[in-house]
């Protein structure tokens, strides 16, 4: 019979909230778990632009078209230090450059750190590149912020990088100065590259002090990736763009350029329509992303100020990003808590999707259309409980 | 100091034809080297296609747009058997499907068969995935057609699968019903999964009895993987959209299916916007088809007709594809062949390239435009010599 690989061996089993909605009777509910932003009413670009002159012409181009790039370049150097586009990858995706850096820096057996808790990429990503991954904890007491003592801690044998999602997702903790030189020093020491997941480094919801929007262009000790693209700057993830910033020491990071060249041309996986169309794709980024905060903004203010004093969860405080973390008691927890949330009509997520430990947790998303997250308010606090 | 993976460790060290590219002076030389589609004024489809409506919303489907997936099944079924959409796994390149069948089927350190001579496409694809490659030659005596035996012969304890390219690239030789039923009993009896390239099978020159165009819906003993996509089948490889039909024994097929959805959701890398102007890209295929063979089969014609009685050099028989091998002395051999082309004005391609090995070869391409094609001629025939 046919055998198949244990990195495919994904479990297929459906979770009991999975199930239970696929029971659920009458209206969908209130959604608060949504992350397309293609979805809620936000403003889109132009769709004109997807033809740009040239679209049906192929330039094979490893790295990505020079446009694209400088365009790439320009965007990140208007947000911090100047970038060169000799210094940018173009992939299909944050989540295609992931499986390369790992072919990049691992070896079949070899492993990465992963912050806990997380969104849920990185085990698939790195188990089908035959690459392990082992968990770093980011501490509640600190805000789930980067502790550089729990990076190294984690450590093993083989450990040839770290990730760092900057700010966390769903957490909203944004690295901090301190905190980077901190892990600087555990990546130098070990010998561990920095790959750091800057997809929602625009999304900050005010200024913050010491803060690290970007570890791109900035002189570490340690090769640094910087990951971001299209599906989160712009909202816009069908449209398949990616980019990764590489820095560090030069001869490393001029190695690793040389080395990933290769391997984007053997999948040459960038559309040539979304890299000509890229410069106004970008121009059009400020829009989307200001009316994206203020609802951001706002739906978190909201939820705030619905909790009744003294009641038993609290929103967990937080920098940036897209989601909220609500914290709740123990008892019943946290799927009990979304089963009955689901009954009320308001469907959410449970911490466990995120590897939180250090309690019960629920994650919202805090970018349904208004009148969504306005009407699940009301049930959410009622489930939730007021003071005792 | 940074480590990097074995796995990216290609050579860089550019081969002597490409230096002497460089160092070329004077007029760019007449190109029989062309591969790219996009170039050779060939017809193409209105780029208004690339704005479908809906094109920026994201409807994230890991297995494709069941529209895309049914236009895939529909343009298949027009070709040969009834195909199914659900047996369709959508991607963004072949080269990208190759990466997630290595996924599916191989553990780091097993090993798949691949034919030689070909299009060296397979050992970078492979050594990315922690996979290895063993070659099963193609007998010139048998036209480079397929040899079961060859095929057993070159087994491996750990090997996996055997890869087919249907015609083969560059040497246009289809798979017979013959040579399929030996290679599907190899298959069973060594539990071997065969992986089918048919970028190319539209593109027969003539009729051949007892030619497979494609294993998609075929009753077969083993599972089988037909890959193709917009690069060749429309000409349009900027556009990023490749398929694999996933067929064999059911329960295998359907286990195969089910793993291959969690890996392509690990990815969702096919943009919205070409799943969505699919069906329109496939009905302008004929259009691009039609001109392509016409000018295909010319230009074979005028380089057979070109050929004077008695000479050194003969055109290699194929029924297919984008090229032509040209057989030429063993001595200089390919590469001095192609310098001294150069000289004259003219690139092609040594057999080296391509790992041909029972003599010396050159392969050009059939698609530049008639012009620069009829230019090429009289230097070629020069240098290659006439009868003694
Ligand atoms: C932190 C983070 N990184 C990366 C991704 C994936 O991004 P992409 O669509 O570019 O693969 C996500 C998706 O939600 C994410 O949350
Ligand atoms: C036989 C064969 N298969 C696959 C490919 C790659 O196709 P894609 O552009 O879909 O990755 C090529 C490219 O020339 C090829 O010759």
């Amino acid at each position: 019979m046919s055998r198949f690989s244990f990195r495919t061996d994904f479990s297929r089993t459906p979770n009991p909230l999975a199930e239970a909605l696929a029971r659920h009777r009458g209206l969908p509910p209130l959604d608060l778990t949504v992350s397309n932003p293609t979805r809620v009413g936000l403003p889109a670009p132009d769709a004109g632009l997807l033809h740009p002159p040239g679209a049906l012409d192929y330039a094979p181009e490893a790295l990505g078209l020079p446009s694209a790039r400088e365009a790439v370049a320009a965007h990140l150097s208007s947000r911090g230090p100047v970038i060169s586009p000799g210094h940018l990858v173009l992939s299909a995706s944050t989540s295609e450059s992931y499986s390369w850096l790992f072919k990049l820096l691992c070896e079949p057996g070899d492993d990465v750190l992963v912050p806990a808790p997380c969104y849920p990429l990185f085990e698939h990503l790195a188990r089908l590149e035959g690459v392990g991954t082992r968990p770093y904890r980011l501490p509640l007491a600190h805000g789930f912020g980067l502790d550089a003592g729990a990076v190294e801690a984690a450590l093993g044998p083989r450990t040839r990088a770290v990730l760092v999602v900057n700010p966390g997702n769903p957490t909203g903790h944004f690295l901090h100065e301190g905190e980077l030189a901190a892990l600087a020093d555990v990546c130098a020491r070990h010998g561990l590259a920095l790959l750091c997941d800057e997809v929602f480094s625009d999304y900050g919801w005010g200024v913050e002090p010491h803060r690290v929007a970007s570890v791109a262009g900035r002189e570490l000790p340690m090769l640094t990736f910087s990951l971001s693209g299209l599906s989160k700057v712009c909202g816009l993830p069908g449209l398949k763009l990616g980019w990764t910033h590489v820095g560090g020491p030069p001869a490393a990071r001029d190695e690793a350029l040389a080395r990933l060249e290769w391997v984007a041309d053997t999948y040459l996986s960038v559309g040539t329509p979304v890299q000509l169309a890229l410069p106004a794709l970008l121009a059009h980024a400020p829009v989307f992303q200001e009316a994206l905060l203020e609802r951001v903004r706002g739906h978190r203010r909201r939820l705030v100020a619905a909790r009744p004093p003294g009641a038993p969860w609290d929103v967990v405080p937080a920098h940036g990003g897209w989601s909220a973390v609500v914290r709740i008691p123990r008892e019943p927890g946290d799927e009990a808590t979304c089963l009955a949330l689901l009954d009320a009509g308001v469907l959410a997520q449970p911490g466990y999707f995120y590897d939180f430990d250090s309690g019960a947790f629920l994650v919202l998303s805090l970018l349904p259309p208004p009148e969504v997250f306005s009407a699940a308010l009301g049930p959410l606090t009622r489930v939730l409980g007021a003071a005792e």
